[in-house]
């Protein structure tokens, strides 16, 4: 309530509700929840003087017309807070409303004033008045209680005051002024704010990336979407909740690019699947090679009942032979001399991609249609998509766009590839990406690690962006990968798949820990899959699939990693050793992870854990139970002793074990 | 910008502009500054790709028909910043500006071209096309001159390639686009952010707090305007800005108050100022006995002339004799028995206040009847008001009320009485006060003072709230006082002088060093001034006088002490010893000040000083003047031994002196 003017207001209103969180960005944006989360909102909240203030957190579903209304509890300070939970996909609004508690104010002196020994006598009267005005607005039985007991503290009743007083006090008469006395003066909060609730895979995701035209079993063939198919009992088996392709559109071939990016292919190289589009047809076409139509559907829903969701990968570039080119020139830029701009990063030239021009000025049909390119696989059953680059088109597109995708199924999932600069990555998760790349690849070392997971998930972004860690993709093979060999790539992905809820591998080559680079320097894989169709031995033994099988299956069975939010980290003195905790509320759920980063030697160390803040006896027995080898370890105390071989597996996962059974626990004992 | 309707959008804006600081709850309310202090805006300003992004900070008197423009500078991840100063007292606005600099963009991308041997024969086209746009958008020889670059840089043009470039690349060029290219798309932040631009008064003030009803010279007479007349030199001598006055109005007989807060007051005793009101007047009346409006006037017309401001005391309660009880009857509760509601802390009443309820159906006329006090005073002269308890009047009068007062003049300081919760005192400076008391009385040992004038000095609370430092006021002696004796008066008196810009002292009592209480555990003063009349020995020697003196003549001296935000604190090696400085920018003049809190015993220690962040070199030989006792110390290095006894002065209040001449320095060494 603002008070330029005073016609406009009711300068009786004495509340004031500030300090709301969350809140993002002064309600800008939305907070992010999945189901089954919840939202804790604080606020302060105050008025003058000394009266007592009553404060409610009111919320509701987009689809109900109704508020529904938590007691706010008051903690130190003038804060107060309450928490709702999350039940269904779509979009919550959250506010809080405050008001001067006449009647609790009035219970409060009553009762200090009839201790001291003051005549109350005129209190009972304003007392039984209050309870009258309740009961006008209610009806039935309670406006009867109200008026009997209203009628029973006034003057002219000859019940001993100690009687009226009890009447006053009794927690009947707080519950029915609760329900019908007067919200006086009511202040609300400014803003409603809210919560784009979505399904649990936004939180909790494996992923894995495979190339479907490397799927064929048969070596120099094609793969198809029917060979994908074949391989889905492996995928699932993995324990992966989304398989992800790259671009599966009909590809260009001016200027296109051969073996490990080569810019004079040979005849019948496939070319990049990122340059999209051919005079078969562009976003909204499939190569011909990999299958049809019915093909690609047959496979989303095949992958279904195994349990995975298909993911696509959006790339909004178009070769020089996607359609719109000739269609839609309006959305390319035009260089002076009337060619079509290609995509540059001076001074290099990449010919074979023209990017859409965001200015354009027909740029309302530009993003219909880019749009209707979400929504065109949507109809096919794809519920989850990969944004390639989305920061190199306009941030205001993706939230105008995601906003209205959302409307039409709020359980869509969005991952953005925003391998950018912070700020433009935090923004397009406020914009209302489910999910982002980040800079997990880079961070390797125990104090990068540390520091950079606590911003991500002990810091307001934690509201609203929702990391995915990737120890490899098809453009990224790391340089501690490259040079670290299968230890390295082990503990990558017990680093990626317990520090993250959501966490991808780029499957087949990782599997195979495969990390020769194009050149040394570079990140690129030596013929690279995005250049060049492959073959891997699905049925190799010796990879690491039994380690990732392992792992995922410990995210399964353990809710402790299915969020980031406990995430901590605990000291170990050795630069070498990482070590983190994750749990579930009353930590019931107990994860701790220790993990060797050095690839080459044996670490040793004495891990200090916070047994206290734990909620454990320090003098007991606790058992580790490290859930990769299915080793037990009984500890004592809060310093303990760990030692990781990069040779054997460079990580425990331990989950702590409260009960160790002793000899009291026999029979024979009692 | 918002997407939800893209009718009234235009999606070719590609800029973002977010994280804007200082920004008060979303805008809601103004920054404060006064005239000579400048603003540091920050802001995250970014867009989707590599083009380059050009920002701006737009700022304007309230009084300016148009914008000033400076450039933001780009800091680290897409931070920018740029400072404006407060040259005038009033409200100023900010905001910013962003857009895609095509120019800009396309000069980086041409020099990397040609610097690897690209032909740019189409790029310098394009730019030759920027420059002739421009030049429509010009006029005269401006105009003239980006024609004549664009012919020059044309491909019919026979100037080989890279004279053509150099005049792309000239800085000339640089100047004029940035004076007459396009703001491609410009991009606005949503908001307009405030500061309130007050005198310096409102930032670095001493007040001397006296009842001018004790004023006179001969025992047993009731003080007069006229007498304090007779004090100003006194009290300007002593080097203070404000003379501050306890209402001035005529007493209540009402439930009078006798000394020490009887009950039962014998004839003739005074009552409290606070009890305001009788039937002679109220709030805008004077008190009979202290002399006539035209004394009043005559009072801080000559208090002027000495530099002093007469501040009074607005205390929005009432006598229950005051003329408002009977004129206006709606602006009081009733009880039920058809009483006035008296205050009351229950059990506690207060039967001789009677105070205003905010909550009356004729509010409004309440609100215009308060503010027409202020105004009343104004008229009269005074610019300088302390409000009693503003935190037991509505939060929202305030805002309002103030915000209207300083529209008719600006210069006006409102010092609020906010002994309450904190986020009640906050939102109280956020409302519009100007200064305010705060916890200072009661943060006595080192860790307290240090943490509390942290969160007021290093948090955004500085950007709106603005601490007055006092040891006692008439309300409070505290026990830190009560028992420290004479070394705790000047311990806090430095405390408050030096770790505030603002202080004030409850003046005759805190002279003779008052210290006794009413009873043991009371912080109220025995024989208060509050409820009788005292006389003072304006001429006694041996009092605090000269101490308060010397520390004013300081503050005046350094313009370290004239803010908070350069604050530091610094490590001694003994809990007893606090150490702190404030220097103005650069260190051009840097104060020290250590402490003695131990009002009984010498205490001595290790100083721990940060030289190297003060841009000193810790091998130099370094000067420290104690400005209190003139002695100099010579200090090499960054530890150095302090050592205070309370007996002699429990403070130092060191200058750094840099320069130390040295026997290199005589002439007989040249």
């Amino acid at each position: 309530m603002r008070r330029d003017n005073l016609d406009n207001a009711d300068g009786r209103q004495r509340v004031v509700i500030e300090g709301v969180l969350p809140e993002i960005d002064c309600g800008r944006f939305p907070i992010k929840r999945t189901v089954g989360e919840s939202v804790s909102v604080l606020a302060d909240v105050f008025a003058d003087g000394h009266d007592v203030v009553t404060t409610v957190l009111k919320y509701r579903h987009s689809s109900a017309q109704d508020w529904l209304e938590i007691p706010m509890e008051a903690l130190a300070e003038d804060r107060w807070k309450a928490t709702f939970a999350i039940a269904e996909v779509g979009e919550y609004s959250y506010t809080i409303e405050a008001w001067i508690d006449v009647f609790a104010t009035w219970r409060r002196d009553l009762e200090k004033k009839f201790k001291a020994d003051i005549d109350v006598k005129v209190e009972l009267l304003a007392g039984a008045e209050l309870l009258e005005a309740a009961a006008s607005q209610a009806s039935g039985e309670h406006a009867d209680e109200l008026r009997s007991a209203a009628s029973r503290m006034r003057p002219e009743n000859p019940i001993p005051v100690a009687a009226k007083v009890t009447i006053a006090m009794s927690s009947r008469m707080r519950e029915l002024m609760e329900t019908h006395g007067e919200r006086h003066f009511l202040s609300r909060y400014e803003k409603e704010l809210h919560v784009m609730a979505e399904p649990v895979l936004a939180r909790f995701s494996a992923w894995y990336e495979m190339f479907p035209r490397s799927a064929s079993p048969v070596p120099g063939r094609h793969g198809t979407f029917k060979d994908c198919e074949a391989l889905l009992p492996k995928i699932a088996d993995m324990g992966f909740d989304i398989l992800y392709f790259p671009p599966i559109h009909p590809v260009g071939s001016s200027y296109r690019k051969g073996k490990n990016n080569s810019l004079k292919p040979q005849p019948g190289e496939p070319g990049s699947p990122w340059a999209i589009g051919a005079s078969e047809g562009g976003h909204k076409s499939i190569l011909s090679e990999l299958g049809t139509l019915e093909d690609f559907k047959n496979l989303v829903s095949k992958a279904r009942q195994q349990g995975l969701e298909i993911a696509l990968d959006i790339a909004f570039q178009c070769s020089p032979d996607h359609p719109y080119v000739r269609e839609q020139p309006e959305w390319f830029r035009k260089r002076p001399d009337g060619t079509v701009q290609y995509a540059e990063n001076p001074p290099k030239k990449y010919q074979d991609i023209y990017p859409l021009n965001f200015e354009s000025e027909n740029w309302k049909a530009l993003w219909e249609e880019l749009k209707s390119v979400f929504e065109f696989w949507m109809e096919q059953g794809v519920k989850v998509f990969r944004v390639d680059n989305p920061h190199t088109k306009s941030l205001y597109f993706w939230e105008w766009c995601i906003s209205e995708l959302k409307k039409k199924d709020p359980g869509l999932i969005f991952l953005a590839e925003a391998f950018t600069r912070r700020r433009i990555m935090y923004r397009l998760a406020k914009a209302g990406f489910t999910q982002s790349y980040n800079y997990f690849p880079w961070r390797n070392a125990k104090q990068e690690l540390t520091e950079y997971m606590t911003e991500l998930t002990k810091t307001q972004i934690a509201e609203y962006f929702r990391p995915s860690l990737w120890p490899n993709t098809p453009d990224i093979i790391t340089q501690y990968l490259q040079y670290g060999g299968r230890a390295a790539f082990m503990s990558r992905l017990v680093l990626a798949s317990t520090l993250g809820a959501s966490y991808g591998i780029y499957g087949p080559a990782f599997e195979f820990a495969e990390n020769q680079p194009r050149e040394p320097g570079s990140e690129e894989y030596l013929n690279s899959e995005k250049f060049e169709i492959r073959q891997w031995d699905w049925k190799a033994q010796g990879t690491l699939r039994e380690l990732i099988k392992r792992v995922n299956q410990i995210r399964k069975e353990n809710p402790a990693l299915h969020t980031n939010e406990s995430l901590e980290f605990h000291e170990v003195e050795n630069q070498n050793l990482i070590a983190y905790s994750k749990m579930t509320p009353g930590s019931e759920n107990l994860i701790l992870c220790v993990v060797n980063l050095d690839p080459h030697h044996t670490q040793s160390g004495w891990l200090l854990l916070p047994l206290k803040e734990w909620g454990l006896d320090p003098t007991d027995n606790l058992q580790f139970h490290d859930l990769i080898t299915d080793a037990r370890f009984l500890w004592s105390g809060a310093r303990n002793y760990v030692e990781l071989n990069p040779q054997f597996v460079p990580a425990h996962i331990f989950r702590l074990r409260r009960f160790v059974r002793r000899e009291q626990d026999f029979d024979y004992f009692l």
